[in-house]
């Protein structure tokens, strides 16, 4: 009953076997092997277009080299309030590109309002040295609580970056959650609809550590590979993180394990539904939910064995929380059973 | 015939299998399982004293972090002139730094000439805030040119550093390496001879992407968490790293690894040292050989399937190369073979 | 009737004279001559201790490395939403900080919230490196919109600053209009309210180029001597700003100046409650006035010779604002006359 | 008798009288003035184009601004090995660009010798992101030892330079004294000659604070303007700035006084040549002089109240030094005098 984050679990088999069966033999490093390019080349497939991709260590490196690749002096990128960029990354945007700010939006949920983000572009003269410029966009797709943005919503938020100048980054930590939850092609939640760099996250999804940063603006390909080694993020076996992706990729188990971890997700939503003490806050979207419970039965839970963690009230949630309750965060993941989320929902029902 | 660099290896069939045996389950993120805690404890006993730890991603992030731990505004640390921080890493401990200097100091075959760097510290008024200030010392061991500094040479270093008040730092990407040439412990080659803070590779001696900061300095640690964290170096399956290291350090695999990659250079340096038409630059002392050969002879042997690089003369070598000549760098691993080795000697002698 | 901002003057007649009267003759360099000493000492007069002063070029150069020199990695220091150092320097905080961050606090007119400011405060974990940790409280003395922090205000704010371990830092670019306004002393309006660090302005009150960093917490000051350099604000002539600040308080002429802004502001203010047209938005408590006026007479005056700017409706303030009208700010300054401040009246009752 | 800098030097009476006689009425601030405007105009037609016009408050933030205007990740910067930005400036252009390097190279006496730094540059690889990759050369004129680059010379570097893709840069903080020494124009000892961007320096040429960046390139003027702010680097009052240069190229003032400060270096040389205890180190060719002396007779004059400094041995300074002598440095200034200068002859000679 482990629900306390996608990155607590392991790697997933066919992860392990895949870097096991790329362990021997010799290879360029650096990112130039055989393998490595090979996985570029299924980049290139499934996002149908020629991408540059670039293998970082973590999530937050995807991010901050996404927004130093776009930055300038005085450089302001827009991100929601609760985002990950924000609450979760110790400064790391603001430290990579030496000083750039992120400003930030506020709508419910954890998506970006577009009204929001249109007035607070527009508060700025981009010609004004005083007062810093706009330099990009973010979003998380799916967000910090669960949502997912819908391809309208990425269009009208990349329509109003566009008609500022500004890039649109997403950061897709759970990238193929909300891929599978929209029922909707990589191309299509991306440049299709206007995002011009993406953080792709493996590792929450079934991956040991397999980020990368896909560019769909080839032309500032050649700077990111020096801002890249520049932040000590180059790995020599390069090769590590290309089997990874190369198992996740293959038989489309990137989908499978992302479907998998949403399908738990709706499970343990409907037993927290059906349960008499417990209500979910929101409806689920991708592998997150959230739940008003009573402390008294959350720590009970916990004591039974179960591990989720409490959780801020995000920005357009109004509903009530007594005295006696809490907000509560449940992550599901590729290595969730269904009775594990049984279990659980048992324990609850008691 | 693959000497290309330690680094076109893959990892260790015991390092994969390592991995795959930890791949299941579930485990507190970031550096807080109870893996991560039995390998910190595995470098307290290795290290004969309390360490801290810190996995990070690439040796580059090693370094840059090591430096920047004991940084200040002005700041300058000394390093040697042809050393791995001040040639390949992109600038990266200064970009770390936020605009701290490395100072090159000079000396024989990779090793810091003690008398050279004392002349360099001094040079320095340290409240003068015009020239900026001495804030480190860092050598590499093993050196980029194979040779390794012995245990009286640590000290003198160490003493230097010492008496302007400057932590020592020790590059130990290829650390096994010089350990086991030294027949020493790690605690006599690090702490016991006055090295504050140490990089400590496990990649190029049979890991995947195993590289720690080990901090000898505690009182450092709690900034150091925030400075790993702020640089993007902190994974959330920090397991997968644990993994690595506990198979690296279980039953001495990993002084098995370096004293084979050592005796495959050995071995090598004897089969140049018989050839006819190939001579030794200087002897190898750890896993990096590096010989003058005739431009045809080495064309001809990487036609014939041999991967190894020319080299740029270092100082401290005097040697004689023709003009049909160039100086070449061999890099042996725990992955070379015997007969890898004896074929490129076979071809050498034909 | 320029009212558009206290930076439009040039600088008052005892300065110039000052400047003049010490062009004369050699002087040590950077910072150490006998009139920098002196000025020095004039300080710990006024201040009523010893401090540390750093002459620096700009107010935004004596904010960023006043928070740089709290900073630590990760860090965030809390600031008004409006203030000058998150809305008009470009960034340069974070870039001086190497990318810390500056977190935003709402309050009215311009003043922060001491509750917000705690529950601000209050969201960070110091320990947690995921969401960076808090470094300094800035507060801006007078505030942007004219506004004055009382002395029980200052004293709140650092209560809750000291109470987390935090610096208190005061942006004082207009410190001698909020000095006369409150009728008290500089030790009290700093140290003695728990005041560690003041940016403190004399160009906007009658000097050409005088602003100082006063650091009341004297371990710091080796370190900020090198921020400062780094920084390339350490004046080789430092002479020229000695000898402003030496006129600016020969004879208490910088209280003079000041009173004489605050008091055409008064004026100001009165002739605009008398106007038949326009009306105060707030109270004026230092040397700036906020009205709200049609937008065509604003336009009349202009057309007439007034400069003044229309500014955005600050937090606090919800007065009604027509369609047809807008928010303007009028600064005076030592340079302000009577006849300016009457003639406008005349002109605005016409 | 004071050598020991020109920046000893107060300002000159006509620079101070053009402050006081500006110091009255308002005008536009952060540059946009009527007088700053004209003096902008007025550098146009000193370097017969048209060129962008950068105010800033130290040369170090000239020198540090025009290396971050060129700069890139990774980027390194040549610079002669005793240059000023390399030994004076603690790092300030490393942080500015966000940790660039500075690369040094060798030459005699101040100079980049043209062989070397065609060598250096072309170590590198400009598409290898482990190297780092060269941005920019940066040449001072006249140089920290008294010597000046002959247009031939800039030629040369500047050639070299251009080959390679990099832009020139010149530190000049004493460029009136070399303009005066080689008897040339602005325009040729600039542009003409391959200077991309200029350190242009009036602070020590009889300005209290007057340093310029003067940009050739425009289309780099937009983000350096962004450069500065964040960099707080605009002055406010900026006609302060303004008023000094337009008092120093008024009826060629500047030139007056570099070509007085240069006579009174001739004439202190002429002096210690005729000394029977002294000798010229090299032959002055701007404003500084450098000798050998005996320790003990530099004790003496120095109580006698002749302020000037010791030197370290530069490059390509082979003559013989005795245990019991020392190479001193000798600066002159628009303030020296014959007197002052005849006195120290007389004094040395006796």
């Amino acid at each position: 009953m482990i629900f306390a984050s996608d990155n607590w679990a392991g790697a997933h088999p066919r992860i392990a076997a895949g870097l096991s069966a790329h362990a021997d033999g010799f290879s360029t490093a650096y990112g130039d092997g055989v393998l490595d390019k090979a996985v570029y080349q299924r980049f290139n497939e499934i996002f149908e277009c020629e991408v540059a991709v670039f293998f970082v260590a973590t999530g937050t490196a995807a991010n901050s080299l996404s927004l130093t690749t776009y930055n300038k002096p005085g450089g302001i990128s827009f991100c929601h309030r609760e985002s990950h960029v924000i609450e979760d990354e110790c400064g790391a945007p603001e430290y990579f590109t030496g000083g750039s700010r992120l400003y930030t939006v506020e709508g419910a949920l954890g998506k970006i309002d577009a009204g929001n983000l249109e007035r607070a572009v527009e508060r700025f003269a981009p010609e004004n040295v005083h007062s810093g410029r706009p330099v990009a966009v973010s979003i998380t797709q799916s967000t910090e609580v669960g949502t997912v943005y819908t391809l309208n919503e990425i269009a009208r938020i990349s329509a109003i970056a566009k008609q500022h100048g500004l890039p649109l980054h997403m950061d897709g930590a759970r990238f193929a959650n909300a891929l599978v939850a929209l029922e909707t092609t990589p191309a299509e939640m991306t440049w299709k609809h206007g995002v011009d760099i993406l953080s792709f996250g493996g590792t929450k999804n079934g991956c040991w550590c397999a980020e990368a940063i896909v560019l769909f603006d080839l032309e500032r390909a050649k700077e990111l590979a020096f801002l890249r080694k520049r932040a000590a993020q180059l790995f020599s076996k390069s090769r590590f993180i290309a089997a990874q992706f190369d198992a996740y990729f293959r038989g489309g188990l990137w989908l499978d394990t992302a479907r998998h971890a949403n399908a738990m997700a709706a499970r343990l939503a409907a037993a927290i539904e059906d349960s008499p003490s417990a209500r979910l806050a929101w409806l689920p979207q991708a592998n997150e939910v959230f739940a008003v419970m009573k402390k008294a039965e959350a720590e009970n839970m916990q004591a039974a064995g179960a591990a989720f963690h409490d959780w801020h009230r995000p920005l357009g949630y109004d509903g009530h929380i007594g005295e006696d309750e809490a907000l509560y965060r449940f992550v599901t993941s590729f290595a969730t059973t269904p009775d594990e989320v049984d279990r659980f929902g048992y324990l609850l029902a008691g």
